[in-house]
């Protein structure tokens, strides 16, 4: 059995889709996280509904709107 | 009697059904869980309105927008 | 006077209705609880707008979305 | 000056009014509560939009949903 | 400096006005609050979209849904 | 580096502009402030899509609906 | 691995965005946090849906409505 953080803390360092409310989707390297899965992406894609919208060298995205984080 | 989070133990290993708010439904084989109802989801499938939308080798799927789960 | 958590205990094994946010509805057998709420149920149906929707065997419904527990 | 919680237990075995989000009251006899405003009604009945909708027996109400408590 | 708290505290066996998301509002007597802005009204007046629509006796009002309280 | 509370703080006595969620925005002398964000205002103005609507001797607003506070 | 929050205080002194629900945008200079990812942000520019709507010297932004931020 992997707790969910250990899953967060094995994908330190590798790319992870973070979908969110409001069909935004994050995609970037891992770089850190906390308890309440807030995390920190580098390199980071924004999505809305599919599309690139942005890009950002590193961001803080709010665990409170995350719907799922995959590795 | 059976407390939720014992239920949610006995399904590790084994096929699970998520459904969350916004019409979204994921299954998988639960391969771990915390207390907030955070689950750890392996060889996922993602539905929208009960069509396939992706594939996810590895998937941790956020407690708070949970409405049930069905081993 | 009777504390709901202790209604709730009274009524494993019986057959309770669960109201949830969103027109939905789960009718089945009591199987146990915790203090959020969340609830197992057996031989459970899902209701959404009254309609018949899924038979679960075994589902743990979350308690962040009832409404109200009728057993 | 009367804590809400006392009022409430002062109205344990009389007639409430709860009403909810969404349009939603219920009436009956209060039982009990606890501290969330988590309530347990005897003989109630269920409006949506003032239309009865619903008679039940014991009914456990979410303090979550409510939005006031009229004894 | 006063405390919202202190505020309430000089406001009981005053007229105030609670306003809830919603478009809701409520005009009484403050008999008594607690920490989470939970307010006990006597003598209260229900409005929505400023139509008065209820009296009531005495009611609870939970704090979760106030956007304001003037006394 | 100042402390979101710090700034709240020395804001103390002066007018802030208050923008709280459903295009509700709250204009008065900060007379008082929680760790909760919870603020209380004299002599302010209620603006709803950037028309006054109402004029509130003092009024304590919550702050779970506040968006940002501007002194 | 870096922390979400020790991102942040790497970032003081420094401009960054803040996503808000609602499609709101904050710019401006890092002036402070709290764990809450309560922001103080000086030297501020609001948008709406891309659109420059206000500029305020110093404002705090409350953490709850927080989507991302990025330095």
């Amino acid at each position: 059995m992997m707790k969910p953080l250990s899953v967060l803390n094995q994908a330190v360092g590798k790319n992870v889709m973070v979908e969110l409310k409001g069909r935004k989707e994050y995609r970037g390297v891992l770089d850190g996280y906390d308890p309440h899965m807030n995390v920190v992406l580098k390199n980071a894609e924004e999505y809305t509904d599919g599309q690139l919208r942005r890009r950002l060298n590193i961001v803080i995205v709010r665990g409170d709107n995350v719907i799922y984080i995959s590795p």
